[in-house]
């Protein structure tokens, strides 16, 4: 056997869910069954199989990279998202801020070209086609703290190392990150750094958008390091929440983002890392189709600078020579269509209902000492106990939650090994994503009664 | 950068073929389009999307494993496939060998189970996770020589070696095998040695059958070895062509399978190497309901002993969580419906024409110089010219071919690395899978022609 291969934590997350009938999860990340675009689903591979002409290129191989025309729509989907999220920046903090050099037309086009795009199934495929492609054994990964637990496990799989960055509101706190890069580089292993991956919309696990400002002050700063690491330190941005806002019309339809007063950083919708300036040769932009539309059809893509391209396209073609061309179809389909863009719409006010029902009964019954963070996007509340209780698998809190059949995920699962720092165990996720309305109300009551018993 | 990112010769042929619009392919293994089940798919999807209760499981994500009731289905189709294999063994060569202890009821559930069986995306995916749970970096897999030269890219990327082992009409020569093992043992190296990778049904290139008996063989080879290994030596049984027999009826319908006379080794479709005594802990099996069906809806399957099983789940879970459970349902749905074995059936009798009229063409144009094999199933040809004429990219034969317009598989691309002997370089793959009858023959033309300017 090879070396590594543990058992992944939400593996025993979700045998422990299946194991008790009245359990309410509130950890898996699944989307709302509810609403699932089945008879939109249907329409569109109909159209696609409708005659042998339309029908035999989806029933056979395709290539690698993928088809064609999603590449291409794909692409156009993409920069209409981020020249969206430009326009609306006059609303925003990103604006207050010194403004990077414009690009011109020309780099545009060579941005979102779909000679650069490559599609997966899912993103998760593309993290770990990236991943396996940039990284040897030992090398080291800086992420997010706390993190998509997923993508750690890729990473110990892997034998790789990551470092933790500290999180803020609105995004990575830089000076820590240069501190991080520094202490690297005095130890001497800022050469196994090959790249900081980051989260950016309505983050697993902690709803945290982060600014435009941040992702180019986080450029700036791998840019400074690549001299002394001797090779590129690419940005891998996963965008995978990117549509699931609760801001209506964000999806390229209807209004602009709304501006929250409330919130010390501004933009609900900051472009993505594509959007900067030195983009082009550093940035990895991760998207799917699936979560906004139908998780059980696995499309997602990825944009992907020289060299890495082409080598993720060759480690693509040892994993699969290529994702369905069926499911691919039924995204030209959807997205050409209209029907892509409608579900999306659609998604965003019934999670935008179900973040407020799960924000009412947090208010009802979460003491107070439990801080907790309201996410703009996304599927997940974030929950932060008094430092000196733990809620991890050990500790009294969830082994009560689980007596009590309510199951969150452990915030100890989203922070990565490092040596630097005390791994933290006092958080928790909380997902609104599949739980009907009066499960949300009932599992936040018994996860609040439980909480209540340990904390003030 | 990772240090193994290669391009993959078939980049190259595909580039090749793209460039030239006249060009025949005859190196392509895509399946024939126009037996494309169009109204099959779609009946089927329709089935499965017909109502919110049967179309959002569909649509949602399901679990890493796969759907459990393809597991069960693709478990007694795979049981149904060995029992009636060992049924019409009577026919066959391997009663004649001294017949292994045959297994008892208990035995046969427990191999046929559907906890060992895993749902991957296509058989290519089962390959990729396997190799990586088992072998570490400079570890070494025993290849047949020639083999699936996908597979040669696998090794190759993840830093692994490869040691051929000759093949014989019938399957590998069984003396070698030994002779390989002793000398690794010899040299140090057989505790690195992880696994044999066998292409078991109409071989990928040469379209050989491997026997049952050489299946015991291998197997007891294997075992005799493992002691001085100092671990298990899994047998990864390729059957990713196993339903392509041109013998109607093999597929658990009609007819028992024909006997060939004219062939020294008889069965054409004996039983898996699952069907062996001591196969429960040691034989991994990788099938797919691509190939037989549609090689757009990416589905296969695994069926594998712990450790491996639980490894390959979690690796698995880090690459993709999961195939995409649309298309684990329509083939549910095609399974139980009987829609996917009358596709097969059809695609049997098509392919079995298909090959019939490239082996007529290469009988009148081939010269006599040139030996081939024919195939009772799978996608190809294998033709091997005499050995001082060389067939590989920079050969004059494969340019000439190039400037005639027709494109077949170097036979050189099917060979692993191998310090123990110079890779032979004077075969070619022609495949028969995608191109129109008109294109077999004059592509077959096109090649003979060639082939005479080279050889008397």
């Amino acid at each position: 056997m090879g070396r590594r291969t543990v058992e992944p934590p939400i593996s025993w997350l979700m045998h422990a869910a299946l194991s008790r009938p009245k359990l309410i999860s509130l950890a898996a990340g699944f989307t709302d069954s509810a609403s699932l675009p089945v008879a939109e689903a249907r329409a569109a591979l109909n159209q696609v199989l409708r005659s042998p002409k339309t029908g035999r290129p989806a029933l056979q191989y395709g290539s690698t990279v993928g088809d064609p025309a999603l590449r291409k729509l794909t692409a156009e989907y993409l920069r209409k998202l981020d020249f969206q999220a430009a326009v609306s920046s006059s609303f925003s903090s990103f604006v207050l801020e010194p403004r990077p050099t414009t690009r011109t037309k020309d780099e545009d086009e060579k941005i979102y070209s779909p000679k650069r795009l490559l599609i997966t199934s899912g993103s998760q495929q593309l993290l770990y086609l990236t991943t396996e492609a940039l990284c040897d054994e030992g090398d080291i990964v800086l992420v997010e703290d706390p993190t998509y637990f997923v993508y750690l496990g890729i990473l110990q799989s892997r034998g790789l190392r990551a470092r933790g960055v500290r999180l803020e509101r609105d995004g990575l706190d830089l000076a820590h990150l240069e501190s991080v890069l520094q202490s690297l580089k005095r130890n001497g292993e800022l050469r196994r750094v090959k790249m900081i991956y980051l989260v950016s919309y309505f983050q697993n696990p902690t709803g945290v958008t982060t600014s435009f400002v941040k992702k180019v002050g986080v450029l700036k700063l791998l840019r400074r390091f690549e001299r002394a690491a001797g090779h590129p330190i690419y940005l891998l941005e996963d965008a995978a929440y990117r549509e699931l806002s609760f801001c209506a019309g964000t999806n390229g339809r209807d209004a602009l983002p709304r501006v929250q007063a409330d919130r010390q950083v501004g933009p609900t919708m900051p472009p993505s890392a594509l959007a900067m300036p030195g983009a082009a040769d550093r940035v990895i932009y991760a998207g799917t189709f699936t979560k906004p539309f139908a998780t059980g059809a696995r499309v997602g893509y990825g944009v992907l600078p020289e060299p890495v391209f082409s080598a993720v396209k060759h480690i693509k073609g040892n994993h699969d020579f290529g994702t369905a061309n069926l499911l691919q179809q039924l995204f030209v389909r959807a997205l050409a269509s209209g029907i892509y863009e409608r579900q999306v719409a659609r998604l965003q006010k019934r999670y935008a209902h179900k973040a407020s029902v799960m924000k009412l009964a947090i208010k009802k019954h979460f003491p107070t000492a439990v801080e907790w963070w309201e996410p703009e996007g996304g599927l997940y509340f974030w929950a932060r106990l008094p430092r000196k209780v733990p809620t991890g698998v050990k500790s009294k809190v969830f082994q009560t939650a689980l007596k009590n059949n309510v199951l969150y995920v452990l915030g100890e699962l989203c922070y990565a090994d490092d040596p630097a720092r005390r791994k933290p165990d006092h958080e928790m996720r909380i997902s609104f994503g599949n739980a009907s309305e009066t499960d949300i109300r009932e599992g936040i009551k018994r996860l609040g009664n439980v909480l209540k018993s340990f904390v003030k």
